[in-house]
């Protein structure tokens, strides 16, 4: 297991190694060629940018049965299950690193709710793989916060600005390699207090079989991401809300909501 | 007006200004700092790249009536017009440059389609513009062809496959500056017979108008495309067929359709 971080000091961003409370920063990207430098700092010193810029930024849309049930319930609708893994997308603009703010557009509505997401982070180019081999050309796992407007979401035609406006999609803290999302358990927190536990890997389609399918269709390059979707209900969250999303063996991703002007 | 491509020559894929069938390399980016080298090559002699490798790549669903109208009669369903400038996504692994093949894959249907489309390419970051000054952060404009399998685009959940499989972005073959989309023509032609032709500014809401909504959440970046959709009711194509789109002003991006495996 390696933690590799993409973090900002002196006005440059470039990727680290994460250990002992101390990043050590790398020349080169961490899927490709690299080098330890000399340089270390304090973790707490440094700004901690997101993980990678993804050529192809991939999103699950509906994968945990229990919240395709529950969110039907609250919709007074018929629970819908995806019958087969279409994958969809979710764009760069919104991304933001562990510790930057959520800000609510100010014309959003009160249904503005955090989604908290295992990612995968792809180090190898991939296609037409099998599921059997497909966790090999996953580099690391990190963090993702799906932050969603519902009225937009019904509304609008698609997915741009209930999904995509920017903040809206935390991801982080870094990427951690050599974890098993089998033994994963997914814990959201609220102002501290704890609103969703799930097995992580409790999918209706495992990230296994999303990359074996996408594959098919779709060359993976290094440095994409997938995002897996989220389980339970989430709850409303508003400005002046911090939203903590802790996967096991990952990490932390924590972002305050502030208000849009 | 200036013709920027992107090419590739000796294995290095850089930007070079097109004038007088010569292709002068410049170090840099077009909308960034650069400045031209001592090197040009005959244009026949480079092979001519994407022209841009989008951070978020933006795509128009459906934007111009006549379009909407006949592919409803097509499906016998009665044509629903979008009420707003819901903006959607493409994918960048599904990009291909000028004269590269269009790959239908092995399982796709007949219903193989172009759509022929005018693409905004952008130089500065825009972020909650007016429509009266949105096409002052447009570069400069190239050609793209939306390449869909319909029978995928009606069954799935998304359009992954349906519209970002491997190859079924064409875009190029470059980007031209300094052009008013109010005076183009788009004609569309399959193994030489003119298919489609079209005022390109027919449109339900124009570039302006979709970026003024889209800034409003989210901030569009240096080198982000826009796809501004197609008209009239598309034609199948099949391997051995070649697709022109030609756009007044910016040139003819060509491809053929090849079998995949």
């Amino acid at each position: 297991m390696t933690t590799w971080c993409r973090f900002e000091k002196d006005n440059v961003t470039r990727y680290g190694l994460v250990e002992g409370g101390q990043v050590t920063a790398v020349d080169g990207i961490p899927w490709g060629e690299h080098k330890p430098t000399s340089l270390a700092y304090p973790l707490a010193s440094v700004k901690l940018a997101i993980p990678v810029v993804p050529p192809t930024f991939y999103c699950v849309g509906i994968n945990y049965a229990d919240h395709i049930r529950e969110m039907a319930a609250k919709r007074k609708t018929e629970p819908v299950f995806p019958k087969k893994p279409d994958i969809g997308y979710r764009a760069n603009n919104a991304l933001i690193a562990h510790e930057e703010n959520i800000v609510k557009p100010a014309d959003a509505g009160e249904a503005f709710q955090y989604e908290g997401e295992l990612v995968a982070v792809f180090g190898k180019r991939c296609r037409n793989v099998s599921s059997e081999n497909a966790l090999d050309y996953v580099f690391g796992w990190t963090i993702g916060n799906d932050v969603s407007e519902r009225g937009w979401q019904k509304e609008d035609r698609t997915l741009w600005r209930a999904k995509n406006a920017d903040t809206l999609k935390p991801m982080g803290p870094w990427i951690v390699t050599g974890l098993d999302p089998a033994k994963m358990e997914t814990v959201i927190r609220v102002n501290g207090r704890e609103t969703d536990r799930f097995a992580t890997n409790n999918m209706i389609f495992d990230t296994a079989t999303y990359i074996a399918t996408v594959s098919k269709y779709c060359t993976i390059e290094p440095g994409d991401v997938m995002w897996m979707g989220t389980d339970g209900v989430p709850e409303n969250i508003k400005p002046g809300d911090t939203v903590e999303i802790e996967i096991t063996g990952i990490g932390v991703l924590r972002n305050k909501v502030v208000a849009g002007t």
